[in-house]
């Protein structure tokens, strides 16, 4: 890609730091910390059926494209706006809200983090049901915020009474769930914000592949936040985009805590054509829904056990338990799907919603899987 | 740009929220906070000369545009790479480091803010020269870590044993210093991280308009972090990139409290094509220098007060301390330059040094200024 030889090093020899430092200037509880560890990702060029981490299988819309080719110099020299005032008009009228109950942020992860600083001191409670995103209780002890795992209900339904009962100062709710990629009923969640005088965030990353969201709530209750991302339904996970709707006032606080110009130019104008072009997305969520729904039938009748799902991928027990050796007999046929070796998990594995193509792949290396084993 | 009319609101009246709430859910420490107020950002089209906000008066190389127009629509479908490593081997060669010794952010102000989770827990403080860069106590503020502001010493010399007199966990410094322009020497900071057991971190974010900067350091001390941006040296305000440069061990530390994914595919691209470009960049910078030369000269000449600037702005004292009425008055004539209404600044301003046709402008405003006055 360039001649590392073009860049002559004048200052000496590279340090290398064989021994492992001690490093008391920085914090015990970031010592303590393991390294966020990212899902799995192919190299460019390797030839795989990529099905472990959510990704939209269709390219962004056409408009992402023209937008961004017509970027002009002059809008990267310069400061961005830095509220993406752009990209919230747009939302606004597509949503049905107004631009100042909108927040744009470098991804939702981005959005969650400045959520927890505005909602949540160090030593306050975050709750939320369990198991969920796994980005929640790392976020949370970065900032010294404890955190209250709270087991589902039966068939994961929404443990309100478990969750109040920890007293916690904010309710974060992944809706759909990741990874059981099931759904609480948007009444449920306005019971719970009724009954709770904290802040409950609604994390709706995958909600455009369900047929209910939690929208209106926010116009009607000020204790809700509702995060969303342009990562899967709209094919742009590597535009890190996401955004939070929530009256203005609480708008206004989350202003806040974010960075002072946390979107860039070129993402602002790619996400702005993206949100806009509703027609092309939308075929891309009916798509990957009619998909869902061949691929979990197919897998029920394999004797596979299928939580109904609500978002671009599903959850299946594997017969027999064996969760993590479908994982990786499927790894060695080039097919990447998710597992979790964590209990109650450990006996399914997450697949992502593909193409046909790709589905049908992945239902032919399962085949190969029980074919090879009936050889054996 | 887009017909509002084309999305119709089928979920009836957008609410008016016209009370203010009080809004018991949000924390104390951010309902206290004001909101950030950006710089001056006139509107797409209205015609200025913009000085105010310290961005390169030169467009990017034209290599940037052309990584951008080179981008694919699976590269946005996808995530992507979480470490944004094709720019770290692309720095690491021109700067002469190992990739593993950079991480890269969201502009220089998220690398800042990873570095304060990284090093300091709420309680403990955050020492810096004052005045200096008006994010670090925004920063402190929401992380609930304290800061201790000391003044600079005579001429902006670093106040060496005030700083560690205060006890802090970590010491910033911005390097040039911003709004004042002025440089501590390498060898004085050397002397802070030898004395100091805690982080010293060294803010460069105008350093490549200097003589001289602190990286040979970050080969010799574990307890130093040095923060650059491609925003002013590389004419790239809009697209948000900054990057760290410490020993890989601290870098390890720090991969723990940043995003899951902090860069997009797109601006790893951008930024990469732009350091690797270092004639066409370091031609924006000589030119810069040499225009801080003419205009510093002429500003002394008309009795202007210029403090020697190592940055691309000058901080300038009006004669008989009239800082905001030429702010105003040249404004007035479409000319923005930036005023602070603090103690020790009210009498200046810091203006940003722009093309020389641009520079002309100024100087031509603020004699028209004085005309005005002797004719009035």
């Amino acid at each position: 890609m360039f001649d590392v030889r073009l860049f002559l090093c004048t200052r000496g020899e590279i340090p290398v730091y064989s021994h492992t430092m001690a490093l008391p200037f920085v914090r015990q509880t970031v010592r303590d910390m393991d390294g966020y560890a990212p899902g799995e990702q192919p190299a460019a060029g390797e030839r795989v059926v990529k099905l472990n981490t959510n990704e939209n299988p269709f390219q962004p819309s056409p408009k992402v494209m023209q937008a961004i080719a017509s970027i002009e110099s002059e809008q990267l020299r310069r400061y961005p706006n830095a509220t993406a005032d752009a990209f919230r008009e747009a939302a606004a009228a597509v949503l049905c809200v107004k631009p100042d109950m909108i927040l744009a942020g470098n991804g939702s992860d981005d959005v969650l983090a400045i959520a927890l600083l505005t909602f949540c001191s160090p030593g306050d409670v975050l709750a939320y049901p369990h198991p969920t995103y796994s980005l929640y209780p790392v976020m949370a002890e970065l900032d010294e915020v404890k955190t209250a795992e709270v087991p589902w209900e039966k068939d994961w339904a929404l443990p309100v009474e478990a969750l109040l009962e920890k007293k916690p100062r904010a309710i974060f709710l992944a809706n759909p769930n990741a990874p059981s990629g099931t759904f609480v009923s948007p009444q449920k969640i306005e019971e719970l914000c009724k009954k709770f005088s904290g802040l409950v965030l609604v994390d709706e990353a995958y909600v455009d592949f369900a047929d209910d969201n939690c929208l209106p709530l926010v116009r009607e209750y000020e204790n809700i936040v509702i995060t969303r991302t342009l990562s899967k339904a709209y094919s742009l996970a590597g535009l890190r985009f996401g955004f939070a709707l929530a009256n203005a006032d609480v708008i206004r606080e989350m202003n806040k805590a974010r960075d002072s110009y946390p979107c860039d130019a070129i993402s602002v104008a790619a996400a702005t054509a993206a949100i806009l072009d509703q027609e092309y997305a939308r075929n891309t969520w009916e798509h990957v829904k009619s998909e869902r729904q061949r691929l979990s039938a197919e897998l029920t009748q394999m004797g596979w056990k299928v939580l109904p799902s609500h978002a671009n991928f599903i959850l299946a027990a594997v017969p027999d338990g064996r969760g993590k050796d479908v994982y990786l007999g499927l790894k060695r046929q080039g097919i990447l799907v998710r597992h979790f070796d964590k209990p109650g998990l450990s006996d399914k594995v997450r697949i992502t919603v593909g193409t046909s193509q790709e589905n049908n792949a992945l239902i032919g290396g399962i085949k190969a899987l029980g074919a090879a084993e009936k050889a054996a």
